[in-house]
């Protein structure tokens, strides 16, 4: 389904003066307060989140898996359906393939598609968490950790032809998931497992182009529930300063122990200039992967809060990858996605909004009850005029989800596709 | 230090267009929504949270505790403190003592003092987790759990003690919270000190008047690291059915293992017309007490949907007691409970605006991403005008924080008080 | 493939020298501290767990699934696989059967074929969590709690017809998993859901035979990450009271929150008459379900020795459905079996050894070391010896593993069945 | 009170009989499956674990303390104490002690007591998380860390001065625990702190001698409940190497999150030769601080067994300094560490039976089943004789506990220092 500028803008005319409105008002308050809203709205329109390509499609638990009505059945539909996203939104103008299961049959029209829909292509992931049906090799026990050599030969080649494949399309990064870990105490030796997959990432960063990033993701448990061999950011840590200055730690925010201080990690890491990714969800759980700021929008924000610091004060770190790594259970993965980019846009505003010099003030006087309040004071700030003005001012849509569904998209979706399409991925 | 009217009115004076301005614009914006603005700020100025008559002093931790300087040293300074929050706020118009820490000594001087700053008394509370300097018997191995009789006795005796207290006062609840658990296996048989916990808890029930309830509190460790008699809200419930009708569950929301879903117990307690108490706090790893609000306001928020939902829908359950159950260990009490007054209020007044009937259509068609959004809209809401209104409507400050420390109510206090007192309590 | 009794004898043979010095000198040990030996072995030879029909093929994870090879294809496989564990470790005297995925196609032959491999069948299991393919509704959004009237009929009607296929196989028991539950917040009405639920339950129940009993699980969370309709004991126990004296609550070790105190979970409803099946399995993180005993022994020991004690004080109770419910990912199905059998065994057999006539002593004069003394000089003993012993009089295996390995049973399976049948199931 | 070694040898003349033939038996058992128990025998012999003179009076919670009686109130009966522990059990032949709350009178006096008790001293432990009656400065908000100078050169010059007083004495190590942190969002600027942390600890580095260690501990929550500058071990290993050569990462057992693998991070840092020192304890909870194995004795095998693989195959990594953290709120302090020690002497006899070969044989043909069984088999074994065999040989109880009670040691100590004693410390 093609979205054109006509369907946006006969769609804000109708609510472009409540808007109008609402957003002037906000912007005398915050005026008042020594806030420059168009520099806020100009960052929130420059800030743009990788969509991935496994993210497009209905999600599924170990029990089973509801399907979804008309998914994207090929690379070209999922292209598609980013594209709508950031037609609708301004914000998504990225993509994230995973290979094997988005290799491109023909790369330039791939490429010219992605022109045509204004997206680019983020970092590449590779996946060594499960066999894939022509392998010699199985990932059953491990991939880059394995004590079998030719397992870890295969799994380090694969993850050299995902660069490869990553450099035809322009992307500039490559981020490892490993799932390599124990179910069970005594199945691995930690030593040499960690050894080993120190050993196969140098093989791999080894043939990483000069202008490239290597992304090292960590996770405590699942798929293994006994033991996962980069399971904290310390270990990510380590293994990317012993591979160089080209690695950095990814971190997804369902990757975590339960009650960790996620926002100090992200601290840490940009104060070393080793933060290289960011990975978008939210979880009550475990790594639950449901929608971004559907159950800690707080956390999310004292997480903003860190990174807007990072981006001002670290020029040690690089810019950052961001993506959102979420499932679509029971909802519309795109109206789903849309939720996502919303409340990251939000956490994004409200961190902006953050008093940083008053906050530091305080901070030096350990007055702690101001330090609260000058936070919850960002935070309490209604932002969603600041949001939709970013959009507007960039194309997109004042509300994408109303839109959306007043379009009826989906519908559209299942008569072009059919209703049992089944996009690749989980 | 005593607080005149005309200190919040001319403190009011300087603010009082610029919140007009905001309250009538968020007013505005709400009608379009067929949100009755004034209803809600009824509501909010109705709302009123007992304080504790310990938490008007230092809190601490195991690890030592941090004075701080001008608390209160008796009952009447407690009472002055409490009083001073309440012309701040409007909010917190009751105050719940500790017995033994604070039995009056001139009960119609007390009753007194509260009537003129417009205090009532709440659930009082009894203690049976520490051992005061003249008993006879030790509650080091549980009080009505034990298995020796004439501690259970002692313990007992003791709660009735309490209803005594509390009657001459005008209290009309009685809360026992219980340490009584194991730290190590075996230390306990869990049937024999179930049962005499029951056993127990029914012969204090035995003496209470006819128009009080009992609220039974559970918390599922600390200061016990193994197990604790009433370790959640299914032992408690259990516990307040055996009693008889006046005995209720009291929920406090710091004392819940790990990602426990305390909505969904608030909401099972009130449909079965159990939830008699409430106990506000926050926290991140265990029971922190800290500032309500100041960790995850957004399941806050969703607790107060259940909460007002049971108030407009179950008229089985009864009206509740509202208390704030937090510590103070670096904060300036005073401050702190300012902040939590204010959170409470916020988390309430965002629930209020929830379109129920949008909610109630929208689950009914299994919607799941418009369930969110009209959670999330009412949440995204700005409802600070709301409160300040509703403080202003009867008689408070617009802003308490300012006015607090604009008069430099704690050096009064120090200058009154002397540096060095302590509160009695913890 | 079929184990002949020459099999297991000729195997014993060769260990049975060196078993019987160990069993002796264990014994007379054990004697010298006035505990019955023989009294011992007895219990642990009447012990029986139930094998789930679907634990007989490789398990999976979201993140997909490692087929294991030679996997029974149908239920009459399976019932071999149980009929051969049973032989091997005189252990697993039942199988626990889910429909749809086991419907027997001759009844009559099902029920010769378990006789001779000496099964009972353990309590049905319904499936509510997945649609089938011919479904007239889907269960996406919830069965017995739905809103849709619909829904809910069809999934009380499976349940009933499941009670019909487990009285002509002789089952006496319905074990009642619900998966429903909401992803987000808001997405549910709690007391909606959980009001339909007990309706539900209700109906169900009204079809139950008279020496049926009906056991109702309860998980926080997974496959739903916001909320549980059944999330705690609590909430099963209220519910089982509401259906009847038949209706029970089932424990399942995984299906808790982090750090809960089963074991006082498991003496509570033991103590009120209505714990009625178990589900053993172990777990680091969530609902891991990996093999029992593999990560926490000694929690599955203090668990025990509540059962133990509930067993022998507890007449209001009634006889327990024991069940293994594990996956196995990356293990041999009926190793990991064996694993789980042996453990459940050894837990149980050291609970057996605890004197709990010195521990009651202890307990009351609140000698803590010693009732800690106690209990781990229990746990300390090893009782392989006891194990062995109990299987050789039964017929069974002195070291079941061993034969197993032994016998090559694996690659006769697969040479029987082929690499690559699948088992029914998750 | 003085223990002479006739109480130990006539004590011990009732049970050697019993003993020996128990120990034969399993010597016998071992002798089979080709393990040398002479030389686990002498390895438990030589593994001395140290004492913190905090240790030997009542702990409590922030609930209150209940006292316990005839406890040390001055470091000569610390000495005391702790000599009698070391003479039952010949495994406490050290002792840790507390600056200020130990600084000796008479270091000679001290040394000699020490000499003749068979102890030495190990790590000195520096106090920066509470304020001292006659500091200038508060450690309220943070010490080492703090944004304040005169803050951070008070907490250095006292870590300074807590080496001297060390090397007085014999020790050759400083353990730094910093409570450092903060209990709100935004209290502290992370960067700040942490570059703070590190600046401070270099500065401490500098004055540390030649042949001294400093460990550097690290903990995430408590006694501040939002976040703690070094919260994990991955931060404490880049302080450390930040540092320099002889600093190191301290593990202690309660300082983790929820379900953190820590056998694996003991691992990584033998691997990388920085694991320093370990403070064993055990936990439910949080840092519950209680018995050693009285709540996951077989976690705390698998790290014994990541320990002693580290001892045998890892010389970049030193020797470690071990110690008891517990805390003592229900039981006599003796009795308490006299169960703690035998549990950790348990857990590294157990893991010096694992068969490593086989182990590391199973391991690299994922043969997942028999891993388990190895570790397992280990595990299953009741060691008892062999502890009971190594005091024995140095001296010791074959039954501390029972010696210790049928002296009534207590009584004496009662009679000696009086009933209401305290300890300094928490």
């Amino acid at each position: 389904m093609k979205l054109y500028e006509s369907h946006i803008s006969e769609f804000n005319e109708k609510s472009i003066k409540e808007h109008q409105n609402q957003f002037d008002f906000l912007g005398d308050t915050l005026d008042k307060k020594n806030i420059n809203t168009l520099n806020v709205v100009d960052a929130l329109a420059k800030f743009q989140v990788a969509i991935p390509s496994w993210a497009l499609g209905a999600g599924g638990t170990r029990f089973g898996r509801f399907s979804y009505f008309g998914e994207p059945s090929n690379l070209t539909q999922k292209l598609d359906d980013v594209g709508l996203l950031h037609a609708l939104t301004q914000t998504a103008g990225a993509i994230s393939l995973h290979i094997p299961w988005d290799v491109p049959e023909d790369y330039n029209a791939i490429k010219e598609q992605a022109k045509s829909l204004n997206l680019k292509f983020d970092a590449v992931n590779s996946n060594t968490f499960q066999d894939q049906a022509n392998a010699k090799e199985s990932y059953k026990f491990g991939s880059l950790c394995n004590t079998d050599e030719a397992i870890r030969a295969q799994a380090i080649a694969h993850n050299q032809d995902v660069i490869k494949i990553g450099e035809k399309l322009g992307s500039k990064s490559l981020t490892v998931w490993l799932a390599d870990g124990a179910n069970f105490p005594g199945q691995n030796n930690f030593q040499t497992v960690l050894s080993n997959t120190e050993n196969s990432l140098k093989s791999i960063y080894k043939t990483l182009p000069d202008d490239w990033k290597m992304f090292i993701e960590y996770k405590p448990y699942e798929p293994n529930f006994y033991s996962t061999v980069i399971q904290d950011w310390g270990t990510s840590f380590m293994l990317a300063n012993a591979c160089g200055d080209k690695a950095y730690t990814l971190v997804d925010l369902g990757h975590h122990l339960p009650n960790t201080n996620i926002e100090q990690i992200v601290s840490t890491l940009m104060l070393k200039g080793k933060l290289g990714g960011f990975h978008f969800n939210d979880s009550k759980y475990g790594d639950d992967d449901v929608t971004v700021g559907s159950v800690k929008p707080y956390a999310l924000f004292l997480i903003f809060n860190e990174l807007v610091y990072g981006m001002q004060n670290n020029p040690q770190n690089p810019d950052l990858s961001w993506m959102i790594d979420a499932s679509h259970n029971i909802k519309d993965p795109l109206e789903d996605l849309m939720q996502s980019l919303e409340a990251i846009q939000e956490a994004y505003a409200k961190a902006l909004l953050v008093d940083q010099s008053a906050l530091k003030q305080a901070q030096s006087v350990h007055d702690v009850v101001a330090c609260q309040e000058i936070l919850q004071r960002a935070y309490r700030t209604d932002v969603r005029p600041l949001l939709a003005q970013a959009r507007l001012q960039s194309g997109g849509a004042l509300d994408p989800l109303a839109l959306y569904r007043g379009l009826d998209v989906r519908q559209t979706l299942i008569e072009e596709r059919g209703k049992h399409t089944i996009a690749s991925g989980l």
